[in-house]
């Protein structure tokens, strides 16, 4: 008997999965095993796979069956109807964006990736800026042409490429929320914290110690490492498929945390990607819902999780046995105090909860403008650098601190950054409503079990795929929609602390 | 301006050489890098990149741009009339097994290799038999159809695909003129080696520190590190293409030597991969001409050059360095003995020249009848032992030692093992040619210069690519057509030792 054509473009999407899988990990490659002679080549594979996938996706047949399919989905369960949405939705991308676009894009990010790593070396962006800048043409080229099929400003077809649905009216929203209430608040507890010094936390963390506290940490939250990696690149980042999923971070021996953070950063990631019903893992419904979505998930993980006390319950013991420290610096108390610190800091991945949003909000501002042409590659360190003081009163000391920090512009991923602050506001929303579904989620954490917190995100959010759009997830999994409020309750009763009145007698 | 035919041919194969290096970059990562349980997800990745290679190349597109090129080659260059005969021979052998095949042979090749890496660890052939059965299943399928498209035994259809234009009439008659002086050279020699012991070698030699002496020695050799790795894997192997050459091989941290020589040999490999002409090395004619060919590289470096008194020299400093040793045993001369030292052992790549050969013969006779039906892989390792009992006087401790050695089979690799000893024969041929073409090549290479020899070797082999069969290459190179000869004098020359005739007055 034939197959349907649903069951036909599931044959068809399960190829494409194969190939993305194939494609995902020839970046890992090129990130962290590939040597670097050789980003010519591996941008003519990456090329050439991309141009095919591109083929496959837009090929007359596809829509043949998309349009035969969609005549009669009798038979068809809720999550195939939703899978034939994101293919339909997969096509449509596809067919506004020419393959000779796709493949030049694919070379030059791939170019500008190896190159951006040399400039970390040299420490010069002059030695990116050109590479960037081809990435740049190409990426507006490609935002006009999907702008115009779907009817978005250039920049919103991108954000909405990588979090369907959600736009930059939406983010300056969620920004101008934040905003009302963030400058106060970290002047408040900056000097709170001033009030109350952290003592210093020194010492040489061998990156292989670091390596394996990190995997027992990501084995009790429940990574699968029978179907997956953590290895060391020059930023910390999550590829690969469900069944083989690779995480990277980077190890700072003179810092225990910052390897470990970045690490279940990325978990949190790898969890959502795991986290799909093996039924339609292999398929377009079997993803993310969106970047927003994916970084509500690490960040979940990284910011509220990971720096919490009761995390640091479960911490301190693990790095008593890793790394043989003991002492009033180790103490939970200090440990907390250090891990939650806020600082005005140049570097986006070390920042703390309160000052990330303006690190994104940085970003957000200038990629709109590279992209709308308003502002010139070559005087990005300038407007970096100027943002960064206007924003958060520094200079960056380097182009390594400052511009050079993200490797996402070099891989033409524009549109991506808003995903971080959204993603920040949607983590506190989900915790909010997973801490009143698991009332002893603390007492699990301290006792170093993750299976409340996976198995509420797993029905909640992971298990999900991308059968909804976010807002619609979100509003299922905490009763209410987007909003910043629940982000600003976790942000002020975590870092306003309620003082006893010292002195205030005389007042 | 249209492009002609013949240029639309070579744009085609530019990507299919995009996609092939793409696979062994994915293959690499299998043996390498790849988390055990994601077999499963590798095998379908490789599958759909296979059978896309397999539609392209087959596509009635390329069979018409071939026809249409080949009715006109005026204006081409002598290269590019070779690269459209190898061309042929690619669509020929595509069309000749059906992509099911191919994509079915790929999946299982994938999984039979994990479990051959599983098996490994438990040790025992039981736990593999049955994936290997399916490989073979599938291979005889493929011999089957081959030798029909190509008038051959279906065995010969396999060797053919390996190394072109070689037969088993060939072979056979190579191990006939081996077997005339070998059981009874290999006898004479164990005699005299027997009176001169050798000072054993011991010691505990750091992976770390071995894999930097490797290094080193590679350098010296011109491995191009800047488009190339050495990692570690079970078995040593030479992936990727000429600009991102992946090498491997094992460290055993009580031997000092394996892992050296396990990475120099596959350095011989590299270099000829990495040593044809820009010009046309993205095309089919810039690659190796066979199998043979390629052990002929990787066994003259691995057996003629580095286990030389020359090479020894140049060794012994680096040893001091690099593990800090001294003492008789580290002598030149007792070096030398260590590394030309004869013994029956069951381990094929820990063999010496002399009995190399037996190792080869018995899998090609067993792999002959696997092939042809007449031995049952349930019976394969009874079949191993007793024919290694019958060929080297010993029984393998393990499977481990024994059938379970080589990772040829699982992934189906059939018609494979004879281009050992035809590259061994080769070797010395080409050796022979060298040492009169490179009058200091033995000063060149105490003082570890590797120039004059890869300049040879790149002149008379490497730049070569795919333009002449191996046997014309060959009688170009050396003068002289393929025979045993050269390796019977230089394996005598070498391990026969014209001795005083001590005490014989009284005789």
């Amino acid at each position: 008997m034939a197959q349907t054509p649903y069951k036909q473009l599931e044959q068809e999407w399960k190829r494409l999965h194969a190939f993305r899988g194939a494609m995902a990990i020839l970046r890992w490659d090129a990130a962290v095993m590939m040597p670097r002679g050789s980003a010519d080549v591996r941008g003519e594979q990456l090329a050439a796979l991309e141009t095919e996938y591109h083929a496959l996706v837009t090929s007359p047949k596809i829509t043949r069956l998309l349009d035969r399919a969609q005549a009669n989905t009798g038979g068809l369960e809720d999550w195939q109807i939703s899978n034939m949405r994101v293919m339909r939705r997969q096509r449509d991308f596809a067919i506004a964006t020419p393959v000779a676009l796709v493949a030049r894009l694919a070379k030059a990010a791939s170019k500008a990736e190896a190159n951006w790593l040399l400039a970390r070396q040299s420490g010069k962006f002059e030695d990116f800026a050109p590479h960037l800048e081809e990435v740049v043409n190409l990426v507006r080229d490609k935002a006009q042409l999907l702008g115009q099929a779907r009817n978005l400003s250039p920049y919103d077809a991108l954000v909405d490429e990588f979090s369907p649905g959600l736009t930059s009216a939406e983010i300056d929203a969620m920004f101008k929320a934040l905003a009302r209430r963030l400058p106060a608040l970290i002047r408040d507890v900056l000097v709170q914290q001033e009030r109350r010094p952290v003592l210093p936390i020194a010492g040489k963390f061998s990156a292989s110690k670091q390596k394996t506290l990190a995997i027992e940490v990501m084995k009790a939250v429940g990574f699968p490492f029978d179907r997956g990696r953590l290895d060391e690149s020059e930023h910390p980042f999550t590829e690969g498929v469900p069944g083989d999923v690779r995480v990277t971070t980077r190890f700072d021996t003179a810092d225990p945390f910052t390897g470990l953070l970045g690490a279940l950063h990325e978990t949190g990631h790898a969890m959502y990607d795991v986290g799909m019903p093996l039924e339609f893992a292999d398929q377009p419904v079997g993803r993310d819902r969106g970047m927003a979505l994916e970084e509500s998930q690490s960040l979940l993980m990284e910011m509220i999780v990971c720096r919490s006390r009761p995390f640091v319950k479960y911490l301190r013991p693990l790095l008593e046995k890793h790394f043989g420290v003991s002492g009033p610096e180790w103490s939970e108390e200090n440990l907390y105090a250090h891990l939650t610190r806020v600082r005005r800091g140049p570097i986006r991945v070390d920042a703390d909860e309160l000052t990330y949003t303006l690190h994104i909000q940085l970003r957000y501002e200038l990629e709109k403008q590279l992209l709308e042409g308003k502002l010139a590659v070559r005087n990005l360190r300038d407007a970096w650098n100027s943002s960064m003081e206007q924003r958060l009163g520094l200079k960056p000391a380097s182009d390594l601190e400052g511009v050079l920090q993200d490797v996402h512009w070099a891989v033409g991923s524009f549109g991506y950054f808003p995903s971080y602050a959204l993603g920040a506001v949607m983590a506190a929303q989900f915790y909010e409503a997973l801490r009143s579904a698991v009332p002893d989620i603390d007492e699990q954490i301290v006792r170093g079990e993750f299976s409340g917190l996976i198995g509420w995100l797993r029905d909640n959010v992971h298990g999900q795929g991308a059968r909804v759009s976010a807002q619609e997830l979100l509003k299922q999994a905490t009763g209410k929609p987007l909003s910043a409020a629940s982000a600003l309750r976790y942000l002020e009763s975590k870092y306003l602390v309620s003082e006893p009145v010292v002195g205030s007698a005389a007042a």
